[in-house]
């Protein structure tokens, strides 16, 4: 059976969960394979109030969801009470983009003249790609697991979705299934719309079914990579879309520490620290200029550190990685220039807050390790040179940085194109760490940090999980309503010419 | 030294061409990303300038590109003649498509408060992903080669490219090559935004320099396979789009068997032997019924396959593996229903016709394999339900194709499903080796097609070179002009609502 632990005492209790068999994990893929032709022939509209009624399942659960990810998570009621909301809110999100309906693409070339000559009735929309796996994270236990974004865009894109329970919250887990499985049921949702499966192997398994045809994933690389080895294993390769880690560089500008470093420092410290540091937009690593300015900056920094409690994280695996690489860093060259207060005995998952220093010109791989946690590394600079040339020696992240005054256009101009290399979302005079859930938004980036064409928080999400068809001189009857004549619901590419609804 | 080989005569002779050292593919790779960021900068208009540059080059080049691509290829002046025209037509309708500038998918998201609390400022667009590797194909030595749709695409997205000449038409891709740096000069591109380099090792060190950020390829699975084996090892894996093979089933339903079984077999017979059926849409299976009407269809494509002459090949290894292929699929039971002509002494890598016959009820992926040359197999079938069930045994298809009469809709609906599920095209009363260059073009399919996700022909082809990138409160300086508040140049997605052009 699994067990359940609280991070915060780290006693461990047995739930009524099972790992999945591998018999039982096929028999929800073939369910979730039936329910695919179904959910897509049902249409869009129907998929719109299937995500109405989860975010308002969601809303009216919120209060258990809450108690009983906090007893599992330690994140404190506040912050899960946002992200329950944060969940509700994507499933809105994602009906109001599925009835909106431009992100099927439908394109409509009719039959013509050419200069290549006579030419067929060509038309092509982004359908399902087929049943989606979902593997949720741990720092997530709404939002990023099985009422997450990667669901919310998977049904949107009319892909029935089959989660894998992450090992630690499973009760969250199980209680957000309920609330998926009422939500189908209150729409009358085909059978095998959701499934769900518990236990590492069991996920294993999972991305093997044949009738899987795509998998989002947000939680560490090698967990990533040993579920792209089974992948690879298929005879039909499937895409996976993985959020893996991400050391998310920030700059502040010689400007920018001087008109206003004591309010960085705030910032920066909130950001750092912000759910014990477990975000995968966390600020690893701060560019923070030479010279008194600078040092004030730090200073204050320091002061923030090691006035900090202990922080609690999500479990021992998560604890253990953190002094090891936290170890690690200092080992390469970092110096400890604060740590907040020290765990008692008893505490859980409890680490101390980090900060550790280092120079940009020695920066490099070795001490852009990313510690899931709350540690941030500080790195002095005496140029934009200096800073530039680092970001080659970095990996690339998931977002870039930029703290910088109205009057150093020059600074824009001499990292701007640093920053967008590196990073799927740049950020100005801000933090990382807010990930605005919106059409515009962009959360992944250049490898490590995710699949690079891609984003898992946003609208815009839904892409990952679609696939193209068109019809050549295909009777009426044979197409979706989008690709008919005179539809005129949401926005179609007819004869070269974007259109909107009448 | 590289050999360039006469087909219709076996004949080699040398060339000056050189297999491109690693040490000079490391100095070309490094010039594309040099020319990435300044192609980049220059925006959507000097990339459809460049564009079109590279339509009139094709055009004002054509006689001596068709007259030294039928010497490599024997595919004939004819067919090459309008082969050149549809790449010119290519870069054409991509230069049409960066004005338009819709595929960058800008996106703006005010500042302001949402049910979430207050939120920052969130702008998107797709940028270049970096430089490309595009591998063109043998059958194709313009429109999917140097000169081909994938470098159209690399380049409206901003991507410079790097491509591998294909070892069956050298001169013609060092004469393309010369079209395409000639283009690039007469409007100033940066250097670097093309390269090319020769040789099997040559390409499997491209893939690996670091500067190179995807992949084009069209060819076989094994080719592909080893080139997904040198991206594994990677520190940074990129995308690899991939269009591989396909055996494009074909069904006439018992109506249409009845009603134009004789233009039924004549088309077919022009699709499967077509460019000596060197086609990945080649039709490789047609389900006919049983019966009167189903062998009528039969014994018109026999006599026509009887009458026909045998074909020139590409090169000796497409004409070793033809023989092979069929070999074996009459190993696995397939019955040789008629042959062409066979080839004299002397023609080079001629072979004859073949048509084979077998049921749907035995069919299964043993006769599915794809014959890269002129054959058919013709599956007999006694009811739609056979249909469907040979499908699920079978791999899947870039195209599906039905030939169904108006007064069978019960046999649209009851194969539907099937076609869309099996492929990325379906086709009614037609034949898939037409594959029109347009905006609602889909040629791509489930695996092994190609990368179940994207079109390698067509406008949004450009999707694959391709990245989201985000800008966060940024300042006016820091955006691209296509994300500054007053820009009315393209359709964008303004706080939710798509916008067209003032």
């Amino acid at each position: 059976m699994l067990t359940t632990t609280d991070p915060r005492t780290g006693v461990s209790a047995a739930t009524t969960l099972a790992p999945t068999s591998p018999e039982t994990v096929h028999e929800i893929a073939l369910r979730a394979e039936s329910a695919a032709q179904e959910l897509q022939s049902r249409g869009r509209e129907f998929r719109a109030q299937l995500l109405d009624a989860m975010a308002a399942g969601v809303l009216a659960a919120r209060d258990e969801l809450v108690a009983t990810a906090d007893a599992e998570t330690g994140l404190g009621t506040a912050r899960l009470t946002g992200e329950a909301g944060r969940s509700a809110f994507q499933f809105s999100l994602f009906a109001e983009a599925v009835r909106e309906g431009s992100f099927v693409e439908a394109a409509i070339d009719h039959a013509g003249d050419t200069p290549l000559g006579a030419a067929p009735d060509v038309r092509r929309m982004l359908v399902s790609i087929g049943p989606v796996a979902v593997f949720g994270s741990s720092n997530f236990p709404f939002a990023f697991s099985v009422l997450g974004g990667d669901v919310a865009s998977a049904i949107a894109a009319g892909s029935p979705v089959v989660v894998k329970a992450h090992g630690s919250h499973p009760l969250t887990s199980k209680l957000s299934y309920e609330v998926l499985q009422r939500a189908a049921e209150s729409v009358g949702a085909p059978r095998g719309t959701f499934g769900i499966v518990y236990g590492q192997q069991a996920g294993v398994s999972l991305v093997q079914e044949p009738a899987i045809k795509a998998a989002g994933f947000t939680g560490s690389l090698g967990a990533a990579e040993a579920l792209q080895r089974a992948i690879d294993q298929r005879p039909d390769p499937i895409p996976f879309f993985g959020e893996l880690s991400s050391i998310n560089p920030l700059v502040v500008s010689p400007g920018a520490a001087a008109s206003r470093g004591a309010a960085i420092a705030e910032g920066l410290f909130a950001s750092y620290t912000g759910s014990a540091g477990q975000l995968c937009t966390k600020p690893g690593i701060a560019f923070v200029p030479s010279g008194p300015e600078g040092q004030a900056v730090v200073d204050a920094l320091e002061s923030l550190t090691a006035a900090a409690g202990p922080q609690v994280l999500l479990n021992d695996r998560i604890q253990t990685s953190f002094g090891e690489i936290a170890d690690r860093l200092v080992a390469a060259g970092a110096v400890v220039g604060a740590s907040g207060g020290s765990p008692e005995e008893g505490s859980g998952f409890a680490v101390s807050p980090r900060l550790l220093e280092t120079t940009a010109g020695t920066l490099g791989a070795e001490l852009a390790e990313e510690a899931f946690g709350p540690l941030v590394v500080v790195a002095r600079y005496d140029s934009l040179d200096e800073v530039r040339e680092a970001f080659g020696r970095i990996p690339r992240s998931l977002t870039a940085t930029l703290h910088v005054e109205d009057d150093e256009p020059d600074v824009v101009s001499s990292l701007s194109s640093t920053l967008e290399a590196s990073s799927g979302r740049v950020v100005f005079n801000g933090y990382p760490t807010g990930v605005r859930v919106a059409w515009a938004q962009q959360h992944g980036g250049p490898w490590p940090s995710t699949n690079s064409q891609h984003t898992s928080v946003g609208v815009t999400a839904v892409r990952r999980f679609l696939r193209p068809l068109a019809w050549q001189n295909a009777p009426e009857a044979a197409l979706p309503a989008e690709l008919r004549d005179g539809f005129t619901g949401i926005p179609r590419r007819v004869d070269g010419v974007l259109t909107l609804p009448a």
